[in-house]
């Protein structure tokens, strides 16, 4: 049995609706999770958009963080830009602000940040991309925490600027030995059995590893566990997922405390 | 001579370049004024000229408000939109927390919100509008002044949230005797004569009024300036106007103190 | 029975995803169409999606139009918007040179323009803007049949630059006795029986006359029946108004013929 | 002297202003070029810009081509994105459609297509991208002409769409002896001597060949000379390059003939 202590975050990237167009069902999904990761209006998200989801964590007591993207809506902030690092910085900065004026406007206060897509990799690799993202972090509030994948050098830029980090780990996906996420269109790349993905969890807590594809244990720090939102299933494999943890003695709860 | 009370503040929208194009000469005009009001990404604005137009107005000791508009970048704010209510809010309510949260990362507070274009004349004559701006000024923030014109509903909304305001005149622009501005394209819309504005101000300080283009005195309270800054001759035209009320005894500071 | 010449044009506006984000199903829509108005990436659509409606059509033989709007995404097209006549030709006429040049590489020939939402309303009852309309039209393909809500503003706009028009019913919605659509939010709005929507039809067919809300019998051209194609249930109504007017012996066709 | 038959393409890049801002100095600029290159709206331009701008060159008899880009307009055009194929080759219809077809009411038939910035640096290493171009060209229109670097791929994937090409050359840049434009910061980057521009020129005309920054001999085809718009003094320069040339007997013409 899991001892008391065990406790982990489970993080969505939620508001990624805009103007018309509706992503993800944010109701069904924002019950399961501990912390919020809201879209800045770059790659997804509008003002009115970022208000209800503002609202709906609120209700729900989840956590709340900026997730900022580069400026490319049409691309939903899928593909690589090459910004430099003094715009990555600014165009971070932006973004968070939004965040964290709107979020205390409702009487919640900014958590943390865990970049959108193709920054979120760039970052995860590229030293200045990393330290540009983590800069905007501290000019903007050091308390905030920075979520980041799990041995990415985002990371270590973070923990430069003396900010805490949060590893994000994804026990719905499958890693290759070599610790990359398996591609998606491989045999092996999505885990959607909830009692498999309850047990990657647990192995994350209490070994501080995960299975790869071939069946090696691949040591993996996990502060925080990603929820997708938006694939049919989604609500529903993360119902499960905190269900079967919390019955396991698991406390879901964001990464640095209330 | 001017009691050594007098005082007025110069403001001016700055801020609105976007990427490549630039506009304006925010360097030549900053000196000569009290208040900047930065553009905010949706007529004008991106984060880049964002932190460069705070570090100027640091550097020159000048106030920082937000200067909001619709969200129209091909038509600079300058197209009246029909947004609901509730829109305007939520717009205003994100550029205002965008530029609150930079100018803190840069070290200053934001002082006030000044609406832009289609925005700024909706707000004054169309009372939901109104109501919507001051809304999400308060929201965020109700240490924040709220400019608007002279006379406007703009103005009326902000004190029924309990905000303070500043009402705006035109001293280089032509008044009709019903305290309308001049249309731009009749005789007497634009005064560029430097001493015939330093007098006009003079007249607002002294005698709470101004000629009206029939020569008609026009009642008109005025707490904050409105240098322009994109017209040829505006930075000498402002540098002038400030040398001048100086010279008069007139502080030049943001209009509820420091 | 219906004599065999009635012919009548169902249109759809379609192609009104965005990057990510999907609305409407114009995969079920389509084969009940005559003829499709597709988004042109002002308020909805883009490159890609463009294409892929274009493909869609052709696959179903349905004959394709443009569908321009106010350059307003987040508001998907539906704020009013005061551009001056001569943007509104620039933006109709960018938009249509859109469409006519990606349906010409498909070997397609567009058809028709139908402004949409905010831009189609306004086109109704202001003449400047529906001559700016028109005149788009006209500058970039003479040939182009001009789609307009009947008895508006837009079709006299149309004809008088010599253009072919086609008046806009809508089966579906409840008219008031004036002619106008009666409100969303009041009762009658909206008729949803598959039935009785082809007996509208075929009133506007046989008598050039719909009932209104107050069962006045409203006097009513129609050459093209707009079927909506982003609600619940929308592809099985379309489905069925086709069905039910072929088989009464109506041919469902564009309104000007291939 | 010049053989009579000698004949060269000045083009430019214009209609790259958007809204309320204004870059480069078309009206100056267009008199001297043979080709003007217009901005579609995706790093640059709106509507009213690219009328505006084709109607300048109308009036002076320029031939006109696309200048499609990635869509950035915050980065101009100039930071790298990674579009698939598919992407480049639908953003690129859509932006030669737009000009094709505005072209074309204007009483002017497009000529060419460049690309601009970041889209034209990739399409002349990157395989992939340089097919998608040409096969968006080809789709749109096989007789529009494909302007690219001289020795890049772009050409390569342009002639086997069998599409004709231009290759350009930059007579105001210094290149490096393996062929590359020098960096812009390195001593020797610009030529800003008119004489010295023409004298570059009439050796890529008589000995296709241009001095590198060491002093060696480059080989290099030139079938058209980028004339920048947008730099001080540009006009100017342009003036003198065409003047220059049409004294040493050199015809200014498109490259494919009227």
């Amino acid at each position: 049995m899991a001892p008391s202590h065990l406790s982990i975050d489970l993080n969505s990237d939620l508001g990624e609706s805009f103007g018309a167009w509706t992503l993800g069902d944010d109701e069904a999904i924002m019950p399961s999770v501990s912390s919020a990761s809201i879209a800045c209006g770059f790659h997804a998200g509008d003002p009115t958009v970022i208000r209800r989801t503002l609202g709906l964590a609120k209700r729900h007591g989840v956590a709340v963080g900026a997730h900022p993207s580069y400026p490319d809506l049409a691309g939903f902030g899928r593909r690589d830009m090459a910004l430099a690092p003094e715009e990555v910085t600014d165009v971070v900065m932006y973004q968070v602000a939004v965040l964290a004026g709107m979020a205390a406007a409702e009487g919640l206060r900014l958590r943390h940040v865990k970049p959108h897509g193709a920054l979120y990799n760039r970052a995860a690799r590229d030293e200045s991309t990393a330290a540009a993202i983590a800069r905007a972090v501290a000019l903007i509030d050091r308390d905030l925490a920075l979520f980041g994948l799990a041995g990415s050098m985002l990371l270590d830029a973070g923990r430069r600027e003396g900010l805490r980090v949060a590893s994000e780990a994804f026990a719905d996906r499958g890693y290759e030995p070599d610790g990359r996420l398996r591609a998606r269109h491989l045999p092996g790349a999505l885990v959607t059995d909830a009692d498999q993905v309850v047990a990657r969890v647990m192995g994350l807590l209490e070994d501080r590893s995960i299975a790869a594809v071939d069946g090696s244990r691949l040591r993996l720090d996990a502060d925080t566990i990603c929820v997708h939102g938006d694939t049919p299933g989604a609500a529903e494999l993360a119902r499960a997922l905190r269900a079967g943890l919390e019955a396991r003695g698991v406390r879901i709860a964001p990464p640095h405390g209330k």
